[in-house]
């Protein structure tokens, strides 16, 4: 294979533009009536994130694409591929809001905006949270993949947003811990569940909107399984390590709090060393798709060496 | 058309009974861990609701396999049919779980059972909606139907529980219609969407799970529309005359709380003639059919002779 230049800004470019844009026809307008729960939703998704989710769905779907299609079709994304990281992004942001209310972290600050109940009330901020679920779904199911593989992506998402080892039930362990000395196991456990395994999915699900094959998702799945875990690491680092401005959220409230830590349990060295490793393993697991999957690898090197 | 006789509890017993084995093998059980959230997701859907949704899904599938299939299936249930009746009310007990919340109608008696946050706490109960909603999609991308009308059903269900004219929408107009004075078109418009959506979608997705034509959606739409209407007319009559005991619920909130409810406009008895001619209106959009759809009408009279 030709060695392929990849432009990792250029990557972030093109997902947040193509994210936006899709997240924008999506969500439906703020003078559609009830008009504040529209207004809720939208303050929440765009607020500014960083859309490093469909970025890692796109990517994953320009490598399998790459794999399998002719060589006129290197280096493109999938028709539609958009919506399915703009709904992996509802998902991702009704967590946010849900996960922000004074019933469960209470915080009031998110990508350097108040959080949606501060700006909405908890009412609106509790069914905004429901309406971009609901969003998410209504959008999986009409992609423009055929009926089988969506239906495969919605089963696949559910799961990994669930409560038996995936995003809601990392979110209980993660609240259920506060307070009681965190161990590696409980640490490596909530991480993959609360946030590895929306991560992973991410990776997944733009492989399977490509046509990817059952060895391409065990590669995939190794791959998104270590990336997650390496992202989440960072995310702890961060924490520690930077002020509130920056990051736009309360910093140091992980400590604060007691949360399961990777840095509380074996510090902030070692724990940018483990992410490190981590990362390279991801990358072992891509070995045989040499160049096709450059542009994945390029946003799992994103994942940790960003500074918000 | 051979007359048909049709058994109104054998239909509702039937339906209990499939609903509650499918619901009992779709949630994880209470020793899964995170063991909390297994527990008040049980809680809340074992409180023992009606089944009246997964009861009309059925009915519209009997129905149309009725009407498309040989004589042989008539008065059969298509294979698999509850579990799209479960997790139709997975997404009504999810409804249910969030609008008992203190931020929304805070209530604390459900279907005579402490609700969920006051059993469980907030956080655990908010997130125990969501993670039904979840686990309702997850149910419907593995049913037994073809992957086209699974695709179908899951967009027409995201649809009807929405914010455009779905069921959140109905939410947040109930919400922001507190205290200001109801017209009957706010009260038709809140009906509408916050449970006569449902209601449809349960029946046109039942429908369309057995096969339904463009023409069979469009009887169903138009029969589900009315009976949604209609039941939710009765509902509110109840609320009015009934005691808590008998309802399950706190009685009278309605009143209490200003709600914009159709007998606070019209009258108990205007209201309970209203909900005789919607179920008969009902009827009519079923006349084609005959006896094939004498299942579907015994539930739609069920919906207004209830006493709870």
């Amino acid at each position: 294979m030709v060695a392929m230049p990849v432009d990792q800004a250029e990557i972030r470019r093109e997902a947040v533009e193509r994210t936006d844009r899709a997240l924008e026809r999506l969500l439906p307008p703020v003078t559609q009536v009830p008009a504040s729960i529209h207004g809720a939703m939208r303050h929440s998704v765009f607020a500014g994130g960083k859309r490093l989710r469909p970025m890692l769905a796109m990517e994953a779907a320009r490598t399998i694409n790459a794999l399998h299609s002719g060589p006129g079709s290197k280096n493109q994304l999938p028709d539609g591929i958009e919506d399915l990281g703009a709904a992996i992004e509802m998902l991702h942001t009704y967590s946010l809001i849900h996960d922000d209310l004074p019933a469960l972290d209470n915080d009031d600050l998110r990508r350097g905006k108040p959080t949606c109940h501060v700006a909405f009330g908890e009412a609106i901020a509790i069914l905004a949270g429901d309406a971009l679920q609901t969003l998410a779904y209504q959008t999986l199911a009409s992609m423009r993949c055929s009926a089988q593989r969506a239906i495969k992506i919605i089963g696949l998402i559910a799961e990994a947003t669930g409560t038996v080892e995936g995003m809601i039930g990392g979110q209980v362990l993660d609240l259920e811990g506060e307070h009681t000395k965190p161990t590696s196991e409980s640490v490596t456990a909530i991480h993959r569940a609360k946030t590895g395994a929306l991560i992973r999915v991410s990776i997944v699900s733009g492989g399977v909107y490509a046509g990817a094959n059952d060895d391409d998702v065990r590669r995939l799945t190794e791959f998104g399984t270590k990336a997650g875990l390496a992202f989440q690491i960072i995310d702890d680092v961060l924490d520690m390590t930077q002020d509130s401005e920056h990051l736009g959220k309360t910093a140091g409230k992980d400590v604060a709090s007691d949360k399961a830590t990777w840095p509380a349990i074996f510090g902030i060295e070692a724990s940018r060393r483990d992410a490190i490793r981590l990362i390279n393993e991801a990358f072992a697991a891509l070995e045989p798709w040499g160049d096709a999957a450059e542009g994945l690898r390029a946003v799992a090197r994103y994942l940790v060496e960003r500074t918000h």
